[in-house]
Formats: structure tokens, C-alpha cells, sequence
């Protein structure tokens, strides 16, 4: 069996966004040798998951897996739905770039993963300060999760219990970027633009674009974000 | 949108099995407006997916999903690794044929499917009595996982609750083939069998086929299984 380790071993969920990479480097710092899960779900942002990539390989984790979702087939989001635009300026409620849910699958395959490896922790970078609008970002689905997962499997079973973990979920924007700095993490090779073009330069605009900018705003610190021409 | 029902609808897990026929049988009769979900996770009977197609246009469902889950690529089940066999013999424990999380998944997406087609009502036929093995068969999963449902999705911020029926938790095999025939069920459609062949003959042996030929003999109904030669 691949990469079966009985010591401080975790599957981080890796999108190749600024969010997963600072988990990642966290996860390490802290001494979890990390398995990186990544998910090709018809997203738009394709740039996004060659991102993950990159990271993967940069941060040498114990093994990167791709999973191939197809939730395309399922549409309902601006993310994997091509009949419904992503929207360049701030909206109210749940977005439409919500995705149906999308962590409750992410999570699932996570939990799938860890059973087969035999870990019990898995690391995924909700945030429920910017992304208020994703019900599945908040601390009391990612609770009522870990509570299902320990009972859907033979780990919770046997005693061994599932962790959660979600270093973000409290920080703002600003303090992501401010501990992924101080972990050394270079966010140029991050992509975090829902309308990201083929070489992963960002818009500028849309939702995502703008609470990155906003994060090194409010740090005083360079963004290193490659924008398109005309959208910096 | 394609078939969004406001009216009674629901979305039913059909693997194709005794089982998930008679559950989708049941919610027909119920005045469900069906729509069957199936995947395709590598396992290794796929006859059962053939079957499942030939009991969605039998019973006229509103539509049929069949999700590509690529289950192979992360291991660690008799049914979709092929380094693990299928055992012939009756085994104590958490049996070898359980798939890591695989109800979890299987819910997960007919949840994200629920938010697109805006229904409330998810059928799945788990079964605790002769499934006691597999941890995500349990009442209590079942009971977490609508919780977290709950708290994942658009419907339960909403207000609109997602409700997970289990109709055949409590029953047992014969009380199960029991209340298909009385809702005019023909189990010769269904394959149940971890070793089918390419035509969906059954093995006689494995796990699944002991259970259902116990359920009919309980019951001295005729077995209408298809079985391998010498199998019977």
C-alpha cells in the first residue's frame, strides 16, 4: 500500500489557491508529513489545479492525488455551469459561485482517502470571515462533518478518531496572508481569480480577485498576484 | 434547468440491486416524482450499473445520473481494488468488500444534485440488519449525515430541511424481497452478486448472494436470480 505511515501523517486539500497553500505550509511547520488532495470538478479556473500542482511539487508532499469529479454534469454554479456568469461585482446572499456542496463532497473523498491510508487528520482552508456567503465554510458544518465522519467509518469505529482541521476559519484575509508570510510562503505561484485566464493571470474583478487584493492592501504588503493587462 | 419539480420529487440512490430497486418501487408508490442516481466507482460487478439503467427506463424516472467516481484511484476496498479478492466464505468484522466512505460520497453528491434540482427528499437503501459490518449503514450515520446536510447547503439556511429516507434500514432480507413483490417487483432485473459476470450472472457465493438467497428461501418464494453455471 502506497505511503501507509502510522505517524503524524495528513491529507491537506490542496485548490492552488492562497488559502490551501498557507494550510499546507502550516500543516508542515507543525510536523504533519502531508498527502495533498486536489479535485478537477469543471471548474473554470482551470489554472487553479495546474497551481496545485506546482505547490505540490514545490512543498514535496508525500503524495498529490487528482480526483476527477465531473460535477459539471451537475451544474447549478457559475464555478462549473458555463450558462451562468461569474459575477464582477459584489453580491448579496449565497453566491452563485457556490458550488452545491462542494466541501461536503471534498471532505467525503478526504475522508475516503484517509480511511485507506489510515490517518485521522485532514486539513482544509474554510474561511468563514470572507466567505460568509458558502453555508459549507462555516465552524458548525465543518463540526456536524467531523461528527458524521466518525461515525461513517471503520477509524471511528475502531477508536481512532477523524480531526477536521481548520487552521483559517476565523482569520481575515489579511492575517491568511500575514502567516503565510511568516511561514515563507511565495503567493505568486498562488490562483485564487474565479476567471483566472490559461497562464493563471487574475481579472481583477470578481469576487475572489478582490478579497486577495484587499488582504495585501490591508498588510501594506506588494501583491504578487499576475493580473491581465489592464486589470491590475 | 432540466426537470426542477417543486412538486413531491425526490432523488434515489439505484445501484441496480435488490435492494435500491425496492426502495425506488416504494417511493413511486409514495407519489415521488423519482429521479435515480448511480455511480460508477470502479467496482468490480459492473453488470450492476447495466442493471440499474435497464430498472431507471423500467420504472420511467424523471431522469437518470449515472456519476463516474474513480473510487479505483484511492483503493482499499475488495470491489475496487483488484489486489484485494472477494471473499467466498462468510468473514467477522468490518468486511474487506466495504468501500472507504462510500456512502458518505454516494450521499455527499446526491446532495449536491438535491440543491441544483431544489428537492428536499433523498431515498437510499442501506440496511443495518444484514449489513451490520459496514459502519455507514448505521441509523446513526445516517442520522449525522442529514445534520450536516442541514448545515452544508442552501436548502437548510433556507429553511427547506433535506430529509434522508432509509426505508429498508430496519428490515431484513426476506422482509425486504417481501415488500418488493408486494409493490410488484421483478428481482430478476437486479444483480446483487461482488463477482457477477459480464451478463450479471450471480456467483452464489460471495457475501451478497448468500444474503439474498437466505432472504428468498426465508420466504420460500421462488430465487429468481441468474446464476453462473454450477452455481445455483
Amino acid at each position: 500500500m502506497e505511503n501507509k505511515l502510522t505517524a503524524k501523517s495528513a491529507i491537506v486539500l490542496l485548490s492552488g489557491g492562497l488559502d490551501s497553500i498557507t494550510v499546507l505550509a502550516g500543516a508542515q511547520r507543525q510536523g504533519y508529513l502531508c498527502h495533498a488532495l486536489s479535485f478537477n470538478y469543471g471548474q473554470r479556473h482551470n489554472a487553479e489545479l495546474a497551481a496545485a500542482k506546482r505547490i505540490a511539487h514545490q512543498y514535496q508532499v508525500q503524495s498529490h492525488k487528482i480526483i476527477e469529479l465531473g460535477l459539471g454534469n451537475i451544474g447549478g454554479s457559475a464555478l462549473t455551469d458555463p450558462h451562468i456568469d461569474v459575477p464582477l461585482t459584489p453580491q448579496s446572499g449565497i453566491p452563485v459561485t457556490y458550488v452545491p456542496a462542494r466541501n461536503t463532497l471534498f471532505l467525503a473523498f478526504a475522508l475516503a482517502w484517509a480511511e485507506v491510508l489510515e490517518l485521522q487528520d485532514i486539513f482544509i482552508g474554510v474561511n468563514a470571515v470572507d466567505y460568509s456567503g458558502y453555508p459549507d465554510c462555516r465552524p458548525e458544518f465543518i463540526q456536524a462533518f467531523q461528527t458524521m465522519a466518525n461515525l461513517a467509518t471503520k477509524a471511528g469505529v475502531e477508536g481512532r478518531e477523524i480531526r477536521i482541521h481548520t487552521p483559517l476559519i476565523d482569520l481575515s484575509k489579511a492575517q491568511i496572508i500575514a502567516r503565510g508570510l511568516a511561514l515563507g510562503v511565495d503567493y505568486s505561484a498562488t490562483v485564487s481569480c474565479y476567471a483566472a485566464d490559461a497562464d493563471g493571470r487574475a481579472c481583477g474583478s470578481c469576487d475572489a480577485c478582490r478579497l486577495r487584493k484587499a488582504g495585501f492592501e490591508a498588510l501594506e504588503r506588494p501583491d504578487p498576484t499576475r493580473y491581465q493587462c489592464n486589470n491590475s
